[in-house]
């Protein structure tokens, strides 16, 4: 907490410096209790200035996982309130299901640089190297039924299509179910897990990985991060992780309670303007049968309609997509 | 282990004494082994005489939720093939829920005699008095999407109406969706919960309460145990819990092998079959809102369709069921 005094006071003035007698007196503890404080937040990765003569400056502000600077400037009310961050756990989704278990509310995030165990869908496994990724779970609490869940899935991926547009600039598309696609390639993905009855969800959890700035090396094939594909454009640079998961919060925090005011609809619309796949030619793969057809649409319960050849339309709930040249 | 040797030596041979010397060679220990085993199970309430001068022989087996006894003659080779038994516990339905996280086999039931905090529907309290009641929870792991649990609910009421039927011959009715009925009072409620992703089932729990011999005084209102329907119709007795048990599981096993070879249809045409409600005139109560009708079907998803005044079918998969007289 007097870190965080101490960085807001720092923060607050960035064009000059404070005085360590103005530190003292802001948090109320001596001069070496003051210095230890901004060795911390050095230690956090903090670059701060001391000059012996005009005292203590913030250069610059790491971007890090760091909860207070997650929260520095977030708009969103509910998601994000309360952050649990790790520099290496197993799976975000994991460890944010069992707080829930535990009755944590409604918008609490564990994010971490790293997993060890980063899971997919249906029990696979999701490559969360360090640095550069951005993997974190948060916690929704809706009153719906189970069979109501994908349109939580559909929101998040579209809250994450446009805070990648935001912030990275870049043409993030969504892939049925649950993946964010850049240039064809896979940039982000989404797992919703839930504890519910069978008429009534108790909590869910939704788990959404990002490739950031990670290094193409540390990617598995198939896979881009932000800063590749910004690269690839001929941009260079990265992308700030902060502001990003910022703005994802924001958005999906927008998205959640528009769905609660207007219903599916207007989640269902903007999930097709970003679609990566309606009116292509599409294969499914579905408890070991394959078909292709074309990617026709979308039903209000979040489930792909596919054009068969026939010209019949299958409804598919579950299953994986791939994209036909 | 050497208790369940002994046990069975004892069982088989309830007509005649067995010497200790003979139960010592068969369980390779001493005498004073063999007398510490006997006066343990006395301890767990088997009844067994011994004679100086011609051994042990077992007179009676208690009505205990001993894992051992469940076991004994159990012809389901599923539910229960592992059985975690309790004096108390806060929940079975909790500690089944815990142990599927952690990967607990299909099949495995936890088992109490009491519960602390008995959950039913919607967080709501089940009362679970120590004294005569069955509390119980079993894991499964069927491959489905989190909107077909249902079916597993009607299933369960399935398999225990007619266990309640053939072990204790009474007129046990299912009220939708998850109670079962004795002369219009609750003698049973089911309460299933899983942990899913959005298109499939990770693993469900389902949790049972049976009041079995439960005194009167000590149910909740609206309430009536197998023994006191017994006693009202003039027939006194009370009910075997452990047959009672077994016969559930091999019932549910059965209704469950069922569900896996030919679909919902002969779960459903069952369900209807034992119904305390298709046709009666009924009030629904869902989301605060009240309504009456006719109870006139359950559809395939298991959802109650329920006639308005108006001749509209009304389709309900939530809520709370009034009989109306």
């Amino acid at each position: 907490m007097l870190d965080e005094k101490i960085l807001a006071v720092l923060r607050n003035n960035r064009d000059t410096y404070i005085s360590s007698e103005e530190l003292c007196k802001i948090a109320d503890i001596s001069r070496a209790a003051v210095w230890k404080h901004i060795e911390k937040l050095r230690e956090e990765g903090y670059d701060i200035e001391a000059s012996p003569h005009h005292g203590y400056r913030l250069v610059e502000i790491p971007d890090s996982l760091i909860p207070a600077e997650i929260r520095w400037g977030l708009k969103a009310r509910i998601i994000g309130r309360e952050i649990i961050s790790y520099k290496k756990t197993d799976s975000t989704n994991d460890v944010a299901y069992a707080l829930g278990e535990k009755g944590a509310k409604e918008g609490t995030v564990v994010i971490s640089e790293e997993q060890a165990k980063g899971k997919g869908r249906h029990g696979r496994h999701w490559e969360s190297p360090a640095k550069g990724g951005v993997y974190f779970s948060f916690i929704l609490r809706p009153t719906i039924a189970p069979s109501e869940i994908p349109i939580i899935t559909l929101l998040s991926a579209v809250a994450v299509a446009k805070a990648i547009r935001q912030v990275a600039v870049l043409g993030a598309l969504i892939k049925w179910p649950n993946d964010i696609m850049i240039e064809g390639q896979k940039a982000c993905g989404i797992l919703t897990e839930m504890k519910a009855e069978q008429d009534r969800v108790d909590f869910l959890v939704v788990g959404i990985g990002i490739n950031v700035n990670t290094h193409q090396r540390d990617l598995p094939k198939g896979a881009i991060s932000l800063k590749e594909a910004l690269k690839k454009e001929g941009l260079g640079g990265s992308v700030s992780r902060l502001e990003l998961i910022r703005k994802i919060f924001e958005s999906i925090e927008r998205e959640y309670n528009l769905l609660k005011k207007e219903g599916v609809s207007p989640i269902i619309e903007e999930w097709k303007h970003y679609s990566a796949m309606l009116g292509s030619r599409i294969k499914v793969m579905l408890h070991g049968r394959t078909f292709e057809g074309q990617a026709h649409d979308i039903d209000s319960d979040g489930a792909l309609l596919v054009r068969l050849e026939s010209g019949i339309l299958e409804r598919v709930s579950s299953g994986d997509i791939v994209m036909v040249r």
